[in-house]
């Protein structure tokens, strides 16, 4: 007899998910789930949208990594609201963990909380978090061949940042071969080009996510 | 009550590890299982691995990916043999999925046998798959801080492959803080400074790896 040790796991996950989703449509607050590689420049693109909304929006950040505070602290410096959470080992972030976060944040004063997913390409695409968008990050260093390897991360992100593309001449980086990949697994998926720790290509991404969050909270007001 | 479900999942892998490892013996093959981040440069330090010690050993490969064949391909281009493993979705290789691998290999045939693990920080570093030594690659474009987020997999692998050291001058990598959180990890651990797509510091790495190869291959002589 084999039992599927993995089907209560995500049941459960995708409860404390429905509870968290609820919470944030309550105070009108657009949840992004930001997945990526170790090293591909998560906490410099969160820096960099910060950067290009903090105008326009409130924003919070909730950092995961297996061990350690240094992203949050990152955040911080920044006077933005950070929370820290260590899974311990665990390779992705599940909603308990992201509802014990926000018992930290005061989600009234919130339009925004970024999430900065484990360093992975494989475990957070199977836990849904209660987010709005999940935005996959992959860097130019780590290869245009990433789609055809880990192609359930590419399918599931609403958006693609291709990150650290000032060092394109430094690689061997098709980038013509790596939309097209990404076009045949995810046809919708805008690709955004990116330079995060200099700034640039950043406005694009910002306006789509913008975009994002003002339809929401249209949504939700339509609602009442 | 609370079930342990990784218990039983993990007592499983370990007898089969066990019995991988004593097949390997028996044939005197060297196993390496060799773990990094998607894009760090596993496929190519593998093959400057082949390059620098084919003449002295006869070397097989086995890949795993969550899918596609590309790196598998990439090694028997070179004459070396190679079996893809796909894990579906796995995050991680198990010592079953080894089991099935080696039965596509010759096994009288090898003395050294390098497992390309799925490209994960996290997950691969719980599963013994029966080989010698656990080796990790860390690629400079993921940044030095990597080690203070990912302390297991720095303390569990026997030594620690610094690839794309060419592109130090295009990161923020700060190589000597990098070393000391490494040494406070794993003080044993040699760190190998490698550009291994130019060649360049392989020549200390293999050595390391040849030296390794000979003591195992001393060892079972001696048990005999």
């Amino acid at each position: 007899m084999e039992i599927d040790v993995n089907k209560p796991i995500l049941d459960r996950n995708e409860r404390l998910a429905a509870e968290n989703r609820a919470l944030f449509d309550e105070h009108g607050v657009f949840v992004l789930d930001l997945m990526a590689s170790p090293g591909a420049g998560k906490t410099s693109t969160i820096l960099a949208t910060i950067a290009a909304l903090r105008d326009r929006y409130r924003i919070a950040v909730i950092e995961g990594d297996i061990a350690s505070k240094v992203d949050a602290e990152k955040v911080k410096e920044h006077g933005i609201p950070a929370v820290q959470i260590n899974t311990g080992g665990a390779c992705h972030l599940e909603s308990d963990m992201i509802s014990r976060a926000i018992d930290a944040l005061d989600l009234s004063d919130l339009d925004l909380i970024i999430v900065e997913n484990v360093g992975n390409l494989v475990c957070p695409t199977e836990f849904y978090l209660g987010e709005n968008a999940k935005v996959m990050i992959l860097s130019v260093p780590e290869g245009h061949d990433k789609p055809y390897k880990y192609p359930n991360i590419f399918q599931i992100a609403e958006a693609v940042i291709l990150n650290k593309v000032d060092t394109m001449p430094v690689f061997d980086f098709d980038e013509e071969e790596f939309r097209s990949v990404v076009r045949s697994l995810n046809p919708k998926a805008p690709v955004f080009p990116m330079a995060a720790t200099k700034g640039e290509g950043v406005d694009a991404w910002a306006e789509w996510l913008a975009a994002r969050i003002d339809a929401m909270k249209a949504n939700l007001a339509a609602r009442q």
